[in-house]
């Protein structure tokens, strides 16, 4: 629900709901997505706009019985059937509040599947808003015609997360270690398509918890080259590659 | 210069220096780096620093003569030889402002040789600070260890891009249309090492840009997947992946 939105027709609006959605199907929209819908768009009755809940597919509406605080929508037609998101999970070191904002929010354009934040020894960051990353991973579903929602997991210690590890799990650990191999060439060899990218805080990971990750069989280093990457430039140009490469890109 | 490097100790300081650099040659920072130096470093006589011109490679240097306003630095030892930076460019669709810094600084991280703004139709940004762009530039490639600032581009209208192009430099156009193919198979294929990657502004190239880009031999149509990706987020994930793919990565 960003700004630029604002040139463009009622049509093109984009919401998520929870609600389900097939033929017929009315829903009301939340007071925020009805502000945004009546006052923001100025979508009158008989405007139409798409929903997606994550399940049910993308679905014209038509907006029916508006009222002064809110509206029902009305499910016509059936635009897209549901598809399935890559099976990527990005776990990251928060750094500092606009750049997890921003993170959600290119990981979400990414195709990304679950956002996991992980406290390590250097995050400097001790709060994490699961409710303000929820919002932006929303906003920018409904923006990149997504059919589905990041889950967001609550934040984690690594030593927890890696004691909890789905083992057939394998994690792409973005590392500046000597014999990390080039990320292309692991995304390639690698034998599941279910994995994570686990990128660390502005200081890196410590030497002890390096060695923790690496001593896991599920953990694959690797490197994005000779340059020392900021950790959400980092998060980001593993998860567009391995989309590129394995994923749907 | 960001606020995270308050913590760092005055060895691990890089400055990008415009002066040849060699073994006993005497550089004087300009009046911000002396500033930064003395100032917010706090750093002293005798400190050490790193320096690099895009040219001599890296340089431990000592600092000398200290004055309340500016001090003298001196090569001591060369640490790293020269290296090529890839040559890859990125043509793009300035947005909004904090945007462009943010594509600054992400490209120099990723390791773009050369940023060229381009005004296309529906580029609403009328005015690009190419002074800003290069303090971004430098910041950026300070910070992450390049050995090269990359080339800020004076801005041009794509019309005049197209015109001027260098037909021998392939162009991986960033395209939402139909027949693109997926980029990491264009990047597989592509013979030549030297390209430039050209995204759009926010709402896209209009339709007869699309034809005229498309028409031009140099041209390789690529799409990112089936997401719309903003414009900022497009350009690092085709640069990312490039570089993966193709470059150093």
């Amino acid at each position: 629900m960003s700004p630029r939105e604002l040139s463009e027709p009622a049509g093109k609006v984009r919401l998520f709901v929870e609600a389900a959605l097939g033929d017929g199907a009315r829903v009301v929209p939340d007071d925020a997505q009805a502000h945004y819908l009546l006052h923001v768009m100025r979508a009158k009755a008989g405007d139409r706009l798409s929903l997606f809940n994550g399940r049910d597919g993308e679905w014209l509406a038509r907006i029916a019985e508006v009222s002064k605080r809110n509206c029902t929508l009305v499910c016509e037609k059936r635009t897209r059937a549901q598809d399935e998101t890559p099976d990527v999970w990005l776990c990251f070191a928060p750094v500092k509040k606009a750049p997890t904002d921003y993170v959600v929010q290119k990981a979400t354009e990414l195709g990304v599947c679950a956002l996991q934040p992980v406290f390590t020894r250097r995050t400097i960051v001790t709060r994490i808003n699961e409710e303000r990353m929820r919002a932006n991973a929303i906003e920018a579903a409904e923006q990149s015609e997504r059919l589905t929602v990041p889950e967001i997991r609550e934040a984690l210690t690594l030593d927890k997360l890696l004691r909890s590890w789905p083992r057939e799990r394998s994690v792409l650990f973005c590392d500046e270690g000597g014999d990390a191999q080039p990320i292309a060439k692991a995304a390639a060899k690698i034998e599941t398509n279910s994995i994570a990218i686990l990128t660390g805080p502005e200081g890196g990971f410590d030497p002890a918890e390096r060695d923790a990750i690496r001593s896991q069989d599920f953990a694959v280093p690797v490197t994005l080259g000779p340059r020392i990457l900021r950790a959400d430039t980092a998060a980001l140009a593993s998860l567009a590659i391995w989309q590129a490469i394995r994923g749907d890109g």
